[in-house]
């Protein structure tokens, strides 16, 4: 059965890594810095030795396009992005690009002409550490954001996209929101310890998890933690405490699939010894279903509003943002599937944690995704890695997966 | 039985409360600023009026001494500051200074002569607003600080308590240790709720309490809320708050002596959609009896490191400061309690909460204190108020704790 080159996959991939390399091993490559510019600019070198078309559309999305023999025929698209965290690693985004140059590459070499054309996406500004959103790119492209407010984002210096985009060179032509394709798939890490803990190298991504995020204000009485009685106190902190605490108990009822999180927590006007009169926390809820994510927010707020009642306390609980679940397209899951089961890789079903191009991609054209493990879970990270074998086995699965979808000539 | 002046007494407050007077009918007076100077001034004018001898030590602290009829006998002292906190009220200090400068004019009026002198004391940054740490000049007066470490002490804008007092007039020659009084002995408001909530209109101030405070770092791993499955995670912050609430359960355990406060919680490198990786916060633990304090942080430290243990946290804790209870002088405090017996106020024991001057004074001579109510328990606040009935009752029992223990000539 055909095979990537696992070897060439792997120095593409340590090659790329060089630019913006950072000493203790990780990459900085900012979207549409000189450092994303050049990393780009090396990828399309690869990708016109490998005989593919460039194009740029007007958010600096990239596209190489190998052309098929169905004349018209929408593309089999796969990719990710090459732009990283600033303290970021190897593997996040740039993996999917590789892969996707790899599979190309395998086809050239194997001679293969497939019906419908393929091509290699980068999307700019996935990670969302230069300019706010993350997934600024494929969200233009799909419409999910019009284009003026993409190109108006601006980063902390007050550069915008569009700034940056002519600094930069990649001021595209092509139109914005794009052609849908006939299909996009994407490999990626992970990003968590799930098929690690598994002893899975693969993972056929079913789709992207419900998000909810929630502000909690809870509001007592301050006052010297010297001078009032235990009985007399209206303290936000134990109140506060005690929901962290049901939160926790609200997941395990949930589980193993709903997730819950408290990552920020204020105290107003915080001193050692004063009790906490006003404390806000934020939740951060998730679940691959909407209704179950719908049932986790009402326990939430059933769970609070009776504690803080209790305790003399008032409570004020807002949505800051709410993400529904995107389930991928059947067909597209099942190349992925009938893929690694043809080349007999032990895998698994696994919903995406983490936010990726493909999410956007899913509301546009069918979509699907393939995960492999990365070493401790970890990313977001300078000590980010994959291993040689785990690396070649997704590019494997998505050689198949794409060469279904687009047919040999 | 003979009493204050209650009108007099009120009408003193109330123009005092004119310097320094905020717009929200607070106090702004920081210590060793114009506004302190122009308070003492304001006071210094009304000790010359009732014949009193000014004197100014090495610190600022000021003194106004009224003679007895023996000769070399140590005076029976009283007082408090005139110092606020930035948004203070009308009551914290002043009142403690005002009702003894009362109690003088009241034994003027009497025509009584006492057999002890009788001195006033106006302690320097009592608030610890201005200057860290707060009790500076009763410190330096006690000898618990050495005079240089008081004098050196500055402010936010680097100007040390030494610029401050020649600035404002007040670096005095009296020597600092003082000569330890005969007694001393304190009014002020409780900056509580208790007597408030009890009915009762003087307390009798039997000693401070202990103090405690602990800083407790928790360690677990910073991780992505979305891709972490819950069986994975090493969550600081749901830790952390099991801990809150067993510290809850700890002052429970010692009710209704023992506190317990988390004033300061920080995550480290907090992010909405972010595991807590690392978590510092605070405990404030009180107690009058130290046995007890000790008692309360075994319990703390056990329940803490088994919470971390169980749920694969390391934990560090650490005293940040150590204070010991201070019982008052049993002559001096029954002193105050015959008083109130022979006013025929309702009255009870009571620990102070709070920091004051008489905590410093009390290592150093037969010390006592006299609490009245404060509306709401509020304190350290603009609208921070007292009834004219309390006021009157406080300086009352005051006036007849100094005659005891002066003697009439």
């Amino acid at each position: 059965m055909l095979k990537i080159n696992a070897e060439r996959l792997w120095q593409s991939l340590m090659e790329m890594a060089k630019v913006g390399a950072t000493t203790k091993g990780g990459v900085r490559r900012l979207a549409l810095t000189s450092e994303d510019a050049a990393g780009r600019a090396l990828f399309a070198a690869w990708c016109r030795d490998a005989g593919l078309t460039l194009s740029v559309d007007r958010v600096g999305n990239l596209f190489a396009r190998r052309a098929g023999s169905e004349t018209g025929a929408a593309a089999v698209a796969s990719g990710s992005h090459l732009d990283t965290q600033p303290e970021g690693g190897r593997f996040d985004g740039v993996y999917g690009v590789l892969a996707t140059l790899e599979v190309v590459r395998t086809l050239n070499d194997a001679g293969i002409v497939t019906r419908k054309p393929i091509e290699i996406a980068v999307w700019t500004n996935e990670e969302g550490a230069r300019f706010t959103p993350a997934m600024l790119g494929s969200a233009a492209f799909t419409g999910v954001m019009p284009l003026e407010t993409a190109l108006a984002a601006h980063d902390a210096d007050g550069v915008t996209v569009d700034d940056a985009l002519h600094a930069s060179g990649y001021q595209g032509e092509r139109a914005v929101p794009g052609e849908p394709f006939d299909a996009y798939f994407e490999a990626h890490i992970e990003q968590g310890p799930v098929l690690e803990e598994a002893g899975v190298p693969v993972g056929v991504v079913t789709g992207g998890q419900a998000i909810r995020w929630l502000d909690v204000r809870v509001t007592g009485r301050a006052a010297h933690a010297g001078t009032t009685p235990m009985q007399y106190r209206k303290d936000a902190l134990f109140g506060s405490a005690e929901m962290a605490s049901e939160l926790e108990a609200i997941a395990a009822d949930f589980f193993p699939q709903g997730l819950a999180t408290i990552g920020e927590w204020h105290i107003h006007n915080a001193s050692r010894n004063t009790i906490a009169g006003e404390l806000m926390f934020t939740v951060d809820l998730r679940n691959p279903s909407d209704a179950a994510i719908d049932e986790m927010e009402a326990s939430v707020r059933t769970r609070f509003e009776a504690t803080a009642a209790r305790r003399g306390l008032t409570i004020d609980i807002t949505q800051h943002w709410v993400s529904p679940s995107t389930p991928f397209d059947p067909a597209c899951i099942e190349a992925v599937q009938s893929a690694v089961n043809e080349l007999g890789y032990v895998n698994q079903r696994i919903v995406s944690g983490a936010g990726h191009d493909a999410i956007h991609l899913a509301k546009h054209c069918p979509t699907a995704m393939i995960f492999i493990p990365c070493v401790d879970g970890l990313s977001h990270n300078e000590a980010e890695d994959a291993l040689p074998e785990d690396v070649a086995r997704g590019a494997d699965v998505l050689l198949h997966a794409m060469l279904a979808r687009a047919g040999r000539a």
